[in-house]
């Protein structure tokens, strides 16, 4: 996937996910609601059953804050590494998915936790350069490429539980 | 692969691929010459023989940027594109690539060139979250894939394509 992306609207998919079957109601914002690489994007997500690992530097686009709690609601086990001298700046939507009850963790070093990755179900591999901002999806050159390939899969996932366990909270030092 | 990377020497890898066959003199420096997520990623670089097509928004790290000369001054055919507003950073070497003849383009926008890729004979892809800077290297955690199916490779390569015609001189606006 290849952004930037038009800016469109995501509610459609939104509700096909929390309601299967339900006929959505039509959303009165004016964004169009066609196919385009945020939307594509949100699809890979919201196909999530079990597992949403994600590892991601900079987080604060409402709309995927909004489809990675939708999943947590309906019982996909979130997990989020981010870094931390960015979960903190304005806009940022780490402090709203910690709220509903999403595990988060994040660094304590002075270099930057800089993947921007996540992987599905532990099977499909979602990683580029996109961070997940407004600015980036809609003002960036950006690519995003998703992966079933076994051998990437593992890869990052291992990483994923190195970072996950690095960064336990039991770890944190304060002085 | 998976940075941070071990500080490393990549003079031995630099003098092979000047004058392969030559024995290397012994680098006086005191980093260890070892194989790390770096020198993988520098032999990648250096087994270009025909062209190399660089997308990088930052690009600061003096030895990647010496492998990317060499292979200028080897016959390869290297193009960059790189981002208006970065290109121009402290420590940057996009002014030492453009001296040395090789060709660059730029955007002309105020969202980034933030992609982070590069693309050798046509077939490897070597792309992911890490920018060419000595901090991403040495402190963040980052990741780049290398992959050669040609379903990606062809897609980079179209994305580098329309990106350079985009950002051809010619087009600049100067008002």
């Amino acid at each position: 996937l290849f952004f930037p992306s038009r800016p469109c609207c995501i509610e459609a998919l939104l509700a096909e996910a929390a309601e299967p079957g339900t006929p959505a109601r039509p959303c009165p914002c004016p964004l169009p609601s066609g196919d385009t690489a945020l939307s594509r994007l949100v699809r890979r997500l919201l196909s999530a059953r079990r597992s949403l690992d994600l590892c991601l530097f900079s987080f604060s686009c409402p709309q995927l804050a909004r489809a990675v709690q939708l999943l947590h609601r309906r019982g996909v086990r979130v997990r989020l590494v981010t870094d931390s001298q960015y979960m903190g700046l304005h806009g940022s939507q780490i402090g709203r998915l910690r709220h509903a009850g999403i595990q988060v963790r994040h660094d304590q070093h002075s270099g930057y936790m800089h993947h921007k990755f996540a992987i599905v179900d532990r099977r499909m591999l979602i990683t580029g350069s996109l961070n997940w901002t407004t600015q980036a999806i809609q003002s960036n050159r950006e690519n995003v490429l998703v992966v079933e390939d076994a051998e990437y899969v593992k890869a990052f996932l291992d990483e994923f539980e190195r970072i996950w366990e690095e960064y336990n909270p039991t770890n944190y030092s304060f002085f």
